[in-house]
């Protein structure tokens, strides 16, 4: 063990341990759930770091040789190494300053044993001075956290794109499947199980667009403005160079806030993805829903479309087969929407020139961008890919619903239409019979009624993650 | 016009109106929605005031005249004789005073009038010095609220035993229509549609528990606390006499706070209603979504439900009809669960000795409160009291499922039965008909396969609104 | 009275009335609370029936005479004339198939008066065949609410405009005002009064974004769609000109959807509206907290801003005044927030061909404009635009902060500098007191404890309502 | 590997495995998060599955080497042998399907084990047929999930307990500390810090209350009900006997549901607990919100309580020192509100005869009674049980504030009492300076200024976890 001292006492730490005492006060203070820091945030930490000792060692404020040691323990981060260091609960006050005094410490510590010191001897490099310059928490943890937004996002909006491919192509198979379609749960008038999947896919394209639309919002960082934004310790040339240089390590053009003071202290960048993720599922969970509804039976629901079999449904009932895949869908869309509850909360629960609750949130967007991409692919692989339509029964329902006589009444009415679907459904009678027997109506007419006329093909217009 | 003088300033007041300054800087500050003071809180403002004035008087520090002016002007408006007096926005900043501030206005105006005096000259009647004696906004307008929600919580629950009367007897009604039952969707074991309506009332009934439970914590006021809780201001004998002359007043027996200062800070009580809405809506909101599904038809959806028709469904599709009573009681069922969420807000956003945000809380209480017993109205009269089952395909599906032959695994196991129940979906055979066929299995489990021997009967415990 | 009768039976309708059976059904059915159909939306809907009857005869299949008469009745109606024939509920199942009836039985009664009728002839004009020709209520109740979501919005648009005028304004008067910043609620480094002013600023110019962005997703249609996007009954004609011709009604550019199945059952668009005004709701509840809590005082809180006193705050404790106007502002923004969640789960609750909810969302939406609209309004003259600073408070607090310090730390290291923050916090001693006192500093440094000298100011970029 | 089949075909599970191709599968469809089955709903399983194993061997359908196997298998998990082999993910479709059947494969295969048989050679000891004998994972996933709840609510109502003790005894401690109150911000009459934390603990045991009777409606199991509750495949006397027999098991009584039907479709104990927690949840943010508030400062903000210092507050400003725990306590309070929006959407969206959604309100209600619970801890142990009051400041503001004058107003009138208010702000005169100057009022009036005389002290009514 080696002791740590910061203002308000000693700590022993594990003589192996890279973190130090900031990121020990963390895990004592807050362990109220299993989880640590996500690997992906560990990342946005360590480049963050890096790219300002390469700006801080232009500058001329940090030696060679501690900017050196110090971008290689960040690559080594970055490489995954030290992933077990990062100790410093997910959940957690402190506004995440025990996150980046976590990095702090680590970066700190491998970089002095890489210079031949001691670890916790930060007479060589230290956290704050070193690892920390021209830094404050306040820009770094969110900073990093849209940089760990924006890969998770991108997996995400890349798994959208399959998910889409794989809607159209299933749309594309079943292009030619009449089917009744309904409104309100009633009987309403013919479509094709392949408008059924392009509606859908069209829905999620869009979907898409909005998610690209709000990862835009997290390329703007609040990096060089400090604690308030007023950039205070950060030096001229690391305020104007810092962003620049994230981004050559990031590999995309980011921006740096025009007003530093306000994106310190709002977060709405954050609950913009909040938002998309929300409308994502509500999109989702709509046409699991459908996916649940139509494929009801085997013998006596809607009975229009089989789920692939994925498991035995039921403990006690025997052959029995449930759409287990879409009942997972439901409920990821239901947590994420839960998870915008939360955020909405921690966002307006901000105060003066910084809101506090920045983690729960960031914790919330990380679990939700793994869950959708993890769900999206199950989704597809273990659902969307392997739906097969009831032809037969689909043929039928098109065919003999009443309401076909919609289409009818722009030649005989509204009212003598009603009569006549009326008539169809207490009589039994087919419509088509009954409309034959109509005077004065011509053929072209009764030909009306054939569902396979009444329906226009549409194709999803392709959308790609940006 | 009369002038009148506050604090900050003079106004222009009409000479016909009660209310005064205070009420006018109130609808000028906040006239965001058209809404104002709902009657039964402005009852409830009365009630008190004429409690606190009969108490003051008997303590002495209110003279007889005035007492009495005050009761009688109390009295009017409770016989609804002033309601388009009080102007004050139903959502108002304020934490309440200017609701509190509108009644001591209309009182004291209508008193000096009793004593002959003409409005405005509040030295004969004085808005804070009497009719507000010992009281502060903090405790009445919460406590007038609890009793504008226990008269209007009450009226709910008396129609929420008129449902539940009207379920069961709907449940005796079409108690041996035996129906399918589905879980996940899918077919499952047979019931019978008097179940389905035992199950909803057993469920509502238990809702109607949980409602007169949260009613219990609206009888407990902080009358008497003042501004803090800390009985400044107000007598001995008022802090002593208040609550139960309210109590008299209102016709029963109200309790007040033992922790005055926590009773004015917390609004946990609201909460505690506002949660048995919810409650009462999640229920109401699956009834309604189980009645579309199983009245879904009217040839090709489960159609075992024939709901009452009550008007045309479409203007486009002639002889269409929609379940539109369930779908209001969905949308109502939405509309209440979002209040919970902008009251949990509110709630939560309570500092030190006083939530300024009671008034949107109580807005929406009340709103909720008269939304869902004409909702309950109209889904008892337009909707459940005129359902009909369709038995004949009831009957069919019940007989034809081939999960019935989970009542083999018994004596076949789990393994036998699976097979069975594929063989008889794949080849459209009968399950009775497999079952007969198998060897050494003796008639008397044959039998089992017969739904009505499946199905036990369950009654409704009785419940009534306390 | 006259008798009108439709597939259900007859109803005797008042002889004046505009409105006709259908309409009378759903307020009968629906009357859950007393507020009806929007002015705007009345409007939205009148304006696509003038659209669709102009198109309509263009085709041919409309008489010069009718069109003439529904144009009329329709111009009349959007000169506000009929408003109060608009008896259907606002909240209403039928997918909002009763407004739409509304409409058409309104102009159709109107029209068939303009040509010499009585009303309720409906064979001279016919409320479906003529008024809702190739038109659903799927696709006109979407449209109608999108014309009037659009208009609402824009307005509430134009507010923010104002709103933003004024915030940037008072940040210009205020901008020389030094005071302290704070992160987590503890005294942190100093900024200026204006760059507060500036920072909300521009966050609202950022949610001003996002809501011209959400206003984009209205301007789509489903119109020619019909029942559920195949576009049955409605003449190629009609599909190809009635986006365009509602366009030109409306004055500005319309787009028709390119999958016309797909946006007839996904109500997206408002969700994104939902959001759109979920986020400015956040943005405003932060800002109304914070100037809360830098007014409070007027002795022992923060207090550094003076809030113009808007009415007496206390009906017991005289000479008190409180934050009545962002106290509004703060139970609006929660009122608005739990409309999203309403919204969310109606959207949610979407089925096959059509969601039947989207009435709950329209109305929400509409009162979420108003509500949002007019607080924007009453924050802005009753509040931001009267603000002042408390200078001297500000000035003292900005100049004493031990954590000036901070700005030692590139010189001195964290540590040094944290022992010198807590000496003169145990002490009392002012920071440049002790800092002078520091060996080997030099004056260039110590002038950086110049809380002047640590702060930048910013300015907001210019957005406008689109 | 050893091979096993089920109706959907063959999977290789690796041979030390216990559990089975269900499982197996359960992993590959629902592998969205990391997390699988908690602890306490194993615990919970195994326990169900022990007392059915002795029911059905008293009642002669399972042999006694079988149950016995079955039992000590069951006793094995239950001291948490086996928790490695659960490994069914806790967010899953299937309502619940894949964690009763991982439940029933480990038993089987441990009990198979114990008989001397081989892993997978379920002719000796079946998951369905044996383990699963009367059982439907519609009866025992929410049964055992209410088993595990309750221990786990119940560790979180003593950990409750305790918390009310620290507030108790910290309230006892600062009893005479008088400081002063504020209402909407602003200050008002005076209370005592002592007071302060009497009012948390009074609405703490008021929750504590709530949870209490939450609690008491998940002690009512829906076992025997079988897969919709119409009890099939459960002998009478398995009916009769489970619940007793779970009762015994677990220590404690617990009821058969009235109605089985009703208990199988309806989840709304589950939503009783997410409110009881949401309560408590809202009640803690408020209390965290209020302790940061009261502690702002060191320097310039209300600065009248000292919270224990954690840990070093910022990466960059030098000993600045933030409220930690209670940040911690907010974002727990979010999260726990979030779930119940997820767990409401849950509840709303169940369908027919089952709510294929419980197996997400489970996972919430699990992870939010531990997290609780360790937030309540470390609130206490790390923040409340330290708090210490700055007694200089809450002296002189008690003394100082001008509202005290509030006093004065049954004597003087609210209007002249407003004028001297004004004045003493206006011309910074002690309000007592002024008040004495005052004609014709006597001393002892005068002497009710003073701040000790108004406070009365409330103590806590006790409420003990249940």
């Amino acid at each position: 063990m080696r002791t740590e001292t910061d203002a308000l006492g000693t700590k022993e730490i594990p003589q192996a341990a890279y973190y130090g005492i900031h990121s020990l006060r963390a895990k004592e203070n807050f362990s109220v759930a299993a989880e640590t820091i996500d690997s992906e945030l560990i990342h946005g930490l360590a480049l963050i770091k890096k790219a300002a000792a390469i700006v801080n060692h232009e500058e001329g404020s940090l030696s060679k040789e501690k900017a050196t040691a110090i971008s290689r323990a960040c690559d080594e981060i970055l490489d995954g190494k030290f992933d077990q260091e990062f100790i410093a609960p997910a959940i957690q006050g402190s506004a995440g300053t025990s996150i980046n005094m976590n990095a702090n410490e680590v970066i700190a510590n491998r970089a002095i044993e890489l210079l031949g010191g001691a670890k916790g001897d930060y007479t060589l490099v230290h956290p704050n001075d070193d690892i920390n310059r021209c830094q404050s928490t306040n820009d770094v943890f969110p900073s990093a956290s849209k940089l760990a937004l924006l890969r998770l996002s991108k997996r995400l909006a890349l798994e959208i794109d399959q998910f889409l491919d794989n809607l159209v192509q299933k749309a594309d198979e079943l292009q030619d499947v009449v089917k009744l379609g309904r409104t309100q749960l009633q009987d309403a008038l013919p479509t094709t199980v392949g408008n059924t999947f392009q509606a859908f896919a069209s829905a999620i394209a869009r979907n898409l667009n909005e998610l690209n639309h709000s990862r835009d919002a997290l390329k703007t960082l609040n990096l060089g403005g400090t604690a308030i934004g007023t950039t205070v310790n950060a030096s001229e040339y690391y305020v104007r160079r810092i962003v620049p240089e994230v981004s050559k390590q990031f590999g995309r053009l980011l921006y740096q806030a025009d007003n530093l003071i306000d994106a310190t202290q709002h977060v709405d960048a954050f609950i913009q993805l909040s938002h998309a993720y929300k409308l994502l599922a509500v999109t989702l969970s709509k046409m699991a829903s459908d996916l649940r509804l139509l494929s009801s039976g085997p013998q006596f629901g809607f009975n229009e479309l089989f789920l692939p079999k994925k498991q035995a449904g039921s403990s006690i009932m025997p052959g029995k087969v449930n759409p287990v895949i879409p009942e997972l869908v439901n409920q990821v869309a239901f947590q994420v929407i839960g998870f915008d509850t939360t955020n909405t909360l921690a966002a307006e629960a901000g105060q003066l020139e910084l809101n506090a609750f920045e983690p729960i949130i960031v914790r919330n967007l990380i679990t939700a961008s793994r869950l959708l991409q993890k769900t999206l692919r199950t989704f597809r692989i273990n659902c969307i890919s392997g739906i097969q339509a009831n032809s037969a029964q689909c043929a039928k329902e098109a065919n003999q619903c009443a309401i076909l006589a919609t289409a009818l009444t722009p030649y005989i009415g509204y009212s003598k239409t009603c009569k006549l679907v009326k008539q169809s459904l207490e009589m039994d009678i087919p419509i088509q019979t009954l409309a034959a027997q109509l005077p004065d109506v011509p053929d072209s007419v009764i030909k009306l009624l054939d569902p396979k006329t009444m329906i226009p093909f549409y194709e999803t217009q392709e959308v790609k993650a940006n």
